[in-house]
């Protein structure tokens, strides 16, 4: 079939079976500024009932964002939404009012402090899906999370939308767990209060995926988004863990050339790093790379040359946001940090990671999520993620906390299975999963090895055993392991 | 409904109507290296009869991939494939002899010299089909393009899969059309005749959507991948055009603080970017940002201080290619330039661009692709993106070429319509489309303006016409306009 299309010219519409559209009309492509208010943009793009926004976490502790916008959506008289966030920290208090009120009736993400305190008494309709970092951005990209409306603070943006972590007086690093929000959502809105020039120098959030940006006040509170200073911990419990874990990477031989490792910002992790830097510096030699998050103790590491390269998805202190502006070197988005359906995953070539725990178990199982009350306190985030990823996986507590044991016959919560835990180093001692006989047969003759139900035997000795809990039948939430499955349900506990 | 997991947890299948499933493994992951051969890199990938492999152009006229991978292709008795590269060129002239083998029946994409005139002698059974830049990022983001194996050029890789153009000998910038082949093709292939140390320092593509890394013994010849200088034309009529180019910018009142321009590595393009650095420098005045490709001409622009940011998207000399090894200045790869289904192009803002022609008719429409004698011999290119993108796209071409018109009543082949090109600069003077009466009432005063009709019968009339062509009812190819609509078709031509 032949057609004579609007630019005047006889054109096939079928070719080969396959059918082709004429030409129509070819109009100038003009932009004009995204700039608006936060009502404004959520509004255009059509905020209303039963609704799922999604949140970034990178502001913490000093977040204004999450909960302005919310407050607009109740001035809008919006009920039911589900926010689908990264985290949730203490300053997000006034959710518990948002729940009240009925503006979010469900939550996929994790609820850290108060609001995972309040909902742990008083379950949503929907459970809290918890998810790791690398299973929200899967789930996101497979469309098991369908966000309507992606809401993206940035500590600057420009006109256009390209928005960026990395400038600005509230700036927080890179925005990591945010580019798979802008490439699914339905809509987006950046959030900034800090318009720059365009093009805005860094782009972690680039304009082809923004409808809008809201122009707020104040995004945030500088003093609690980053901490002012690194400071290793001085608590010598903790310093003995910390040491123990350089101890076992050591004699498991993997501390050489090349390595890659990940820093964490935990007091233990922080404390161990600081342990391997100096081996690193002793034995002088040089690691491949440091991934997770960054901090002015890992900056020295790389700056006195003994890491060649940081993979940075988060930053932790001021002297690393100062470092990453000016720096060649490239934050990793949680994408291609822990996104567990990409085809490599940074994380996979871990040598060795440092993980905290509120509980562990002879089975190796671990619990971040609940105390041993069973109140939901913490998210997965990448605890799951680096443990299957790393050779090495040591999670790093004491036997016990005051009167809780921490190693038990079963942990409250599966945050990560046991079997992809290798050891779990605690101030009474090293334990090493059964299943890594490679790892024993290593370690055996330089190390004392203790089975972990020794290490369970000493916590309940010294602490009379866990407190019983009675679970009722309301569910507040559930652990899903990376690939989607449920791991375990967190039950409301019936209190006194 | 409850069920117990592989955790030995108790878990809901079912919650508020929606469907979870149960926890069933969590293993370690690993990884392997990624490297192998080029010939066991697509029997891996399934390389078989009728499949589509994609390839990038950034190796220009010093490619070695694209015949290697199809000699291999060749080697392994594969037949009708498709090729969706973005570009041709004459180095690729054994792609006639694999057309006469039948290893690929199917072109979709720019072919340009040799085997673009070969074509136009000697039609596939489907026709070629050109797209512009954008165009073409977006067909394979919809689908419209569906790709099996990505075959993905680069100057350097790790064992995982991260790669770029950015580092090696064989530098020739930064990767920038192949991120949408690898986040949808079925399979991506990396070849490099480079591999470093993990993670490679730059990382347009990375791993997480990398199957294999192809380990060669040379990608191309460095020698012909970019040109060893920028040089401007010493052509006095062609420098007489790109004065006429910026004289119409200047008279436009486009040059001002904060203009965005394109720069082009074209010959009269360039000169124009030159005469516009001078005038820049003169007047003072600081640009936002130059788009496009990147030369030592516009890098000494961004030195002088008169541009702020380089959105470079190739980069076209030894000089520009040691220039992005250091800085901080980002790429910006062709789904953020120019994307039509983004929600914003870098190119949306472009106050100018100086585009070329090989022919122009009086309705302003423009033939980039075909020549006076109707053989098919460029590529799109973005000069349909950047037409549409600009507020001032200026064509600049002479009246004449030896005894071909240049300025026409008719444009053999429509590549960019004249709906969206706003002025045709000749060596005769200036046309201005006559849509465009804002723009016409701004310059009247400040230059002459000659209608496009005296243009066309000064060519004429110094040629004696357009050469007479008969056409065959064989399919050459077919030009897209970037929204996946058919501006014209390509016909061979009767020869005698």
């Amino acid at each position: 079939m032949k057609e004579k299309n609007a630019a005047g010219r006889t054109v096939e519409t079928t070719i080969a079976g396959k059918t082709y559209k004429p030409f129509s009309i070819a109009k100038k492509h003009s932009w004009s500024s995204k700039v608006t208010s936060l009502p404004d943009a959520l509004k255009k793009c059509g905020l209303k009932d039963g609704l799922t926004l999604s949140f970034h976490h990178q502001l913490r502790n000093g977040d204004f964002v999450l909960n302005m916008t919310l407050e607009e959506a109740r001035n809008l008289g919006v009920k039911n939404l589900m926010t689908a966030q990264t985290a949730m920290f203490n300053v997000h208090n006034p959710v518990i009012e948002f729940i009240q009120d009925g503006v979010i009736n469900r939550i996929e993400g994790s609820v850290n402090g108060v609001v995972g305190d309040y909902i742990s008494n008083n379950p949503l309709p929907y459970p809290v899906v918890l998810r790791s970092h690398g299973g929200r951005w899967a789930a996101v990209k497979k469309g098991e999370i369908h966000i309507d409306i992606a809401v993206i603070a940035a500590s600057a943006a420009d006109v256009r939308g390209n928005a960026t972590g990395i400038l600005g007086e509230n700036a927080f690093g890179p925005i990591s767990y945010s580019e798979v929000d802008a490439m699914h959502a339905d809509h987006v809105i950046v959030v900034t209060d800090n318009i720059v020039d365009y093009p805005c120098k860094f782009q972690e959030i680039q304009e082809r995926y923004v409808d809008y940006v809201a122009e707020v006040d104040r995004i945030g509170d500088p003093n609690k988004i980053v901490s002012g200073t690194t400071k290793i911990t001085e608590d010598p419990m903790k310093l003995q863990i910390a040491r123990g874990c350089v101890d076992l990477m050591d004699a498991a031989g993997i501390i050489r050339n090349d390595m890659v490792f990940q820093s964490g910002a935990g007091g233990i992790s922080l404390a161990a790093m600081k342990y391997l830097g100096e081996l690193l510096e002793e034995k002088n030699i040089v690691a491949s790379c440091a991934t997770g998050g960054l901090t002015k103790l890992i900056i020295d590491i790389y700056k006195s040359g003994h890491v060649k390269h940081l993979y940075y998805s988060q930053v932790f202190d001021d002297y690393s946001v100062d470092f990453v502006k000016d720096t060649l070197e490239m934050p990793a988005d949680i994408g291609h940090y822990a996104d567990p359906t990409s085809k490599g995953r940074t994380i996979d070539g871990l040598d060795t990671v440092v993980l905290g725990a509120t509980e562990v178990d002879v089975n190796f199982n671990v619990n971040v999520n609940t105390h041993s009350d069973g109140r939901l306190l913490h998210g997965i985030g990448g605890h799951q993620d680096t443990a299957a990823g790393a050779s090495l996986a040591i999670i790093s507590c004491p036997v016990f906390r005051k009167t809780n044991p921490i190693v038990l016959e079963n942990v409250t919560t599966i945050t990560t299975p046991g079997s992809v835990v290798d050891a779990i180093v605690t101030n009474e001692g090293i334990a090493i999963n059964p299943k890594r006989k490679d790892l024993i047969e290593k370690v055996r003759d330089k190390l004392d090895i203790v089975p972990i139900e020794e290490l369970k035997n000493m916590a309940y000795d010294a602490t009379g055993g866990p407190q019983k809990l009675e679970f009722t039948d309301e569910l507040v939430g559930i652990t899903k392991w990376f690939d989607g499955t449920v791991l375990d349900a967190i039950w409301k506990v019936k209190r006194n």
